[in-house]
């Protein structure tokens, strides 16, 4: 195999997904819905399906129906008029579309500044395309007298950041909000990395696929939607997150047209274009969702499915972070000890303690968490070493019986 | 922009859509059926969507169901059992199978070979992962009393392939049934390039996305099914074409376990999974249609439309390359006179003769038409000057059109 892949190890996803099923534990592992979508996303797509006319190849810019639905949509948010024939563009899936901004912007050796711990699938789509990843952790806070850490709390040193640009640094990835610490980024924040963007001239990809699962009173801040970042900024969205269909594999790129033609153009030449029919059916869905209260109904239901999570960590007393956006949440695991003897498997020890903990956490407690290991680089594993991260999107059931079971970790 | 698609100029495809709606002519150029896919696999769509137990990721290498369903249909094909759990995965479409088989393949400068005509698209495959194509023309023979040229006499010279190889050599891609020339290579060919990649240790790419389009009494090989080249190969397939939901994206690789890990590592990695309830549809088509003649009836229709498609073409005297397979149709345009005077828009000369007898038929006579010298090399160009392809997965009443249109060419 070429070097750009022989090192990968086994994905965390189909890692974890596989011991879950072996040991029959809840899965809050990887990120999707055990819930369906809302029943309007599923007629619609029957509907595009059964026309026969949106089987075909769509443009590889994507349906124009979803352009202009997204234009519609994000428009308000980013303060001025995306151009859905220039502005935007449809990948397949939130990963592609970022697969596709290395794959546009970074020549062999080029560097891109990764805050810690980032979403793992970042790594490999920069090393795959001759990108270096540059690492800068964010440091999280104490925790309060309750143990809640709050995400806030975790924080870009900026001066560090400074320090981390190199005249090699292409992109910075921001990714607000944050998986997997659920931080919303600020506006200062925001100002404070976008104008060191400015002043050495780096581009910024937004990862912002959890957008519209922020918790009140927190709201979102797109760095597109500042004007002096504008121009150098691509932001990436995610049909999956936003409607609760991560198996369909849709997303979006928006940016200023000169900065995104050049992605749409590696997109075109990777997956070509993305599938058809489904576009319709989340154009729909955007169309009607803005009036129809589907967005904020939706928040609600995750703030609930939230408390519900952090309630058997509260009585068992593991401090975690309590996130203002995403569906995930970040458990501090030092204070548990396992059992003396508990013997793991060679493909877990070889990965280090806090894959140990998330196996004994599904094999002897019957839950599914992921290591947050896999989200630091290896000089920075140490960091991640005590945490791991819960996702919450899940019914209200499979929480319930989570929380029984977490009850017996003390 | 990086230099990897810096050089991008516009796709054909898109192009050639943009200028059919322009003029509003009949469009032969992009290959998508204007007929709808079988009703049951519209249906099995719908369902699966919901069902909502498919509307989640779907596992990197794909749903269980449609691995199994492809392992039933291709292991009496390749004369083996195809482990779904090891020698199957599916990409977002063929497109992205192949890109990932040379992400997964290719350092920087290995060489690959590529048969020229070839499907653009390979062209940026290969450079977007560091790979160097090396060119090679199939020569055609020469046209019949009645100006029909087989598809058989295009023809690799097995001496300058062997010449072609050097130790940096590390794929060749054999299309079969092969687009554009409809060519379906013959055992004694298949096994003269695979002798040369075993001499040579190099791997086999068959792209055989059109495997299910071959016209009585050709018969399509699949190379990996003979023992010698089986453990150096990786078959691509696509949904698109095998039922006719091109927008779908859905395709398989199929190979020896220890060949494909890498490049379902790397799908894992650009696209993480493809999209997850179209691919039980795509299942259900599958059992169903080994049995209910299906594929078979499929062939008879599109026999009757290459035929309905040849037809004005002798009458006007046009030579063509008659297809064993796939649904594109040559045509030699060297007869063909523009009337001095007629002018093209700058994007169109600035690309040369082939694409202005394009845009001359698609504008004037109001038919499109891919130039096919977009799938040749720079060098190369001008043996794909004189040659146009067709699409003919059309209807009856489309083709008839055309026919008409085609007919005022004298
Ligand atoms: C690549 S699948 C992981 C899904 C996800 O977004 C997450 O769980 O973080
Ligand atoms: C990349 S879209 C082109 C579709 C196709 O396979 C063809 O027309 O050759």
């Amino acid at each position: 195999p070429a070097e750009r892949v022989a090192h990968f190890k086994q994905d965390v996803w189909s890692l974890f997904t596989r011991l879950t099923l072996e040991h029959k534990a809840v899965n809050l592992g990887q990120g999707f819905m055990n819930f369906p979508p809302p029943r309007l996303i599923k007629d619609a797509a029957s509907a595009a399906i059964h026309t026969d006319s949106f089987n075909q190849y769509p443009p590889p810019r994507g349906r124009p129906r979803l352009l202009k639905a997204l234009s519609d949509h994000y428009s308000p948010v980013f303060g001025r008029t995306l151009d859905p024939t220039t502005d935007i563009f449809i990948p397949s899936g939130a990963n592609e579309g970022i697969y596709c901004i290395f794959a546009a912007y970074l020549n062999q050796g080029d560097e891109v500044i990764l805050f810690e711990p980032y979403f793992d699938q970042y790594l490999s789509n920069v090393t795959m395309n001759g990108g270096v990843p540059v690492f800068l952790p964010l440091i999280p806070g104490s925790s309060q007298e309750d143990g809640v850490i709050p995400s806030s709390s975790w924080k870009v040193d900026m001066n560090e950041l400074e320090k981390a640009i190199t005249p090699k640094t292409k992109i910075i990835l921001l990714n607000t909000p944050h998986n997997p610490v659920g931080k919303v980024f600020s506006e200062e924040e925001i100002r404070a990395i976008g104008d060191l963007a400015v002043k050495h001239n780096i581009l910024i990809l937004s990862d912002e696929v959890y957008d519209h699962l922020v918790f009140s009173p927190s709201k979102h801040l797109s760095i597109g939607a500042l004007p002096e970042y504008r121009s150098r900024t691509l932001t990436v969205g995610s049909a999956g997150k936003v409607f609760g269909v991560t198996g369909w594999r849709l997303g979006w790129v928006m940016g200023d047209a000169p900065l995104l033609a050049p992605v749409l153009a590696a997109h075109t030449r990777v997956c070509f274009c993305a599938t058809g029919p489904l576009q319709e059916a989340v154009a729909e869905a955007f169309e009607k969702s803005d009036s129809n209260g589907f967005f904020d109904q939706q928040t609600k239901e995750y703030e609930s499915r939230l408390a519900a999570l952090t309630k058997p960590l509260e009585e068992v007393g593991l401090p975690y972070t309590l996130p203002k956006g995403s569906y995930f949440l970040l458990v501090n695991t030092s204070s548990i000890r396992i059992p003396q003897g508990f013997s793991f498997p060679p493909e877990i020890s070889a990965r280090g303690r806090n894959f140990e903990m998330c196996y004994w956490l599904l094999a002897e407690i019957g839950v599914t968490a992921i290591p947050v290991s896999e989200f630091y680089s290896d000089t920075n594993q140490h960091l991640g070493e005590d945490y791991i991260r819960f996702a919450f999107c899940k019914t209200d059931d499979v929480l319930e019986e989570a929380s029984k079971r977490l009850l017996r970790i003390k």
